[in-house]
């Protein structure tokens, strides 16, 4: 095991009908005005905005809105939520959506103290931070952990680039989750979140740390149980007990808890492969990992087998062969289980073309080298693109 | 899963030669004087007490000292340290020890700021507390979580009672766990805080929780993965791997966590019952629940075979036969695997006798009726003693 710091202090309320606590939580520190950040109609719909708001207006809690988030979202949408906290200083910046409203709400919170541009805090300058305002928050869709971690994932397509800045200033102080307001989540959002926590779980897994067997079996326990609850939600997509576990599994996977004692705490090189499909296609950060994930472990498998061998054993149940074959054996079984689902694993269904790699490693390729498994160059990079295609 | 808050805000600084690290923290926070409370020699052997107050002294920290805490502390060492601390007040209570120096810690910092006698904070009024001084601490004994969580334990031999209280604000503000000095600790102390650990998972596994598969599979794997890394450090007491992962283990095996959407967070009678054996024939806590748990299984199987028998399959492989059966193949393997350890699994093995059943059973029944798998009357209680023995 690696030396660590674990720290993680948001404070997680969980379960049906907690939501209007939000208010309380922010009654207790004297907050007068929040600006309250939001996506689209889905939180009207699943009647989220109407309980928030409520419950703010009975503690007399002012909050200027900020809607329009979008999946994906963009640093545009950071600016101007900086703009408006700047202008008329809230308490509280109060996301209540999923990882996209709670990335953007977070990086508003920063910028909100901060003297330059909000986009310098993804280039280097997160460190620069001394204070943020705290952000109190509403979960509707679990997948990111952006409810209870320090980063912070955001898009400039003016600079063709999607990436995150992490600080301890940006935990939030309170995140709220209800899972039964999850019911009404689409099938896709459901599968493609379940992924998203399933390949947070992996980057670690794959990381090739040592002497963290303790922290694998946990890890291994974690992707089991997710593997049962995704196909079982996509049949019955009111079950309680299951929302409860996905959205509590989705937390647990990237709160940073699952890192410790690894090298960088996790590979990751996944994530990066699919922000570039995110950022060039559009393409839902699920869907992105279902095709880079396999892809980068067919690019590697033969060069590393323990890692995956030791997967495919804890997870499929692959007891015989040599590791190499174990390991292909359990990628084959991985991007079966994401086909099961309905999932996207090759870029050919994302819409790419052929001659769209070249652009894709060249976005990709800017934040090279990255990975820890192996530290992946240029060439590494367009050669898993084309296994992906 | 029940409706749930998590929160837990220590800082864990966890690796080897982090120790120093311990007045960087409190200088940070501006401490210019702390109370050192420890036990006895094991912190002069293992040179933590040498790395500690060379680290405090050369940030100019002072630190009078309140040493001699012994294992199963008591309320008489707290009420010294609680008017230590309000003779000449001091900015924080620095523990230097395992569980039972840092129970004391805790309950000295909470005292510090309570008007009454600290044993009312036991007997119910801990709601009532409004601070505590921080504790920073520095574990040299991985076992029982006290380091990362809100419980103080501490027995009072007048009142013929081992009880605790939790508070929110006992939650050490910052461990140091550096697993390299827990190469020194004796096969008996390692056995002890290995089964301590197991326990406290079972306590959870065993509580009959409804839908909480999700947090059942990461206990799992955490019993399996002590199982393999008790044995491994009898054998090799200096390997570093196996103390770091016994560390880690012990602090998230009862940091909260693992009873996040539990009935009443676990069922904890064994460690009632075990409570009255540490009181009355000063038995380690480790040895307490190697007795009293199997014991207790033994008597709850018959009526609720479920949780046994899941634990069974989960962590023995049994696989075959209705749940009585697996259910009490499994605790038979336990105790198997208890005895290959060397600790005890009988009442005899302790010492006690027939005859002092009785009063280990009215001493536990104080606090009866308790447990969550069964609630638990002093009928019930006689019955296990009786198992036990």
């Amino acid at each position: 095991m690696k030396n660590f710091t674990w720290w993680n202090p948001t404070i997680v309320i969980f379960g049906e009908g907690v939501i209007p606590q939000i208010a309380d939580q922010l009654a207790a520190v004297g907050a007068k005005s929040v600006l309250l950040v939001y996506g689209g109609k889905a939180v009207f719909k699943n009647g989220v905005y109407a309980q928030v708001t409520g419950a703010l207006t009975e503690k007399g809690i002012a909050f200027p809105e900020l809607g329009g988030v979008k999946s994906n979202p963009t640093i545009d949408k950071v600016r101007e939520g900086v703009a408006r906290v700047k202008a008329s200083m809230v308490d509280a910046v109060v996301p209540i959506g999923g990882g996209s409203v709670f990335d953007t709400a977070k990086a508003i919170a920063a910028g909100a103290f901060y003297g330059g541009d909000v986009w310098d805090l993804f280039e280097g300058k997160a460190s620069e931070l001394e204070r943020a305002l705290p952000v109190f928050g509403v979960l509707t869709a679990s997948a990111t952990s952006s409810e209870v971690n320090n980063i912070a994932v955001v898009s400039n397509p003016e600079k063709s680039s999607k990436t995150s800045f992490t600080s301890p200033f940006i935990f939030p102080r309170v995140s709220i989750i209800d899972p039964s307001v999850q019911f009404s989540l689409s099938e896709d959002q459901t599968v493609n979140g379940g992924i998203d926590v399933m390949i947070h779980v992996m980057e670690r897994l794959f990381g090739g740390a040592p002497d963290v067997e303790l922290m694998d079996e946990l890890g291994y326990a974690l992707v089991r149980s997710m593997m049962k609850i995704i196909p079982g939600l996509r049949m019955d997509p009111e079950n309680y007990a299951a929302r409860a576990q996905y959205a509590w599994a989705a937390s647990v996977a990237h709160n940073g808890f699952l890192s410790c004692g690894r090298e960088e705490r996790g590979d990751f090189s996944s994530h990066k492969l699919g922000h570039s499909l995110s950022l060039l296609f559009n393409t839902p950060h699920g869907a992105s990992l279902s095709v880079m994930m396999p892809a980068w472990a067919r690019y590697l498998y033969g060069e590393y087998p323990v890692p995956f061998a030791r997967f495919a054993e804890a997870v499929f149940g692959v007891g015989v062969g040599g590791e190499e074959d174990m390991a292909i054996e359990g990628i084959e079984r991985l991007e079966s289980f994401f086909r099961s689902l309905g999932a996207p694993t090759t870029l050919r269904e994302l819409g790419v073309k052929e001659g769209d790699i070249e652009r894709l490693a060249e976005n990709a390729a800017q934040f090279a080298p990255f990975g820890v498994l192996k530290s992946l160059e240029t060439e590494d990079i367009t050669e898993i693109y084309k296994l992906a295609y």
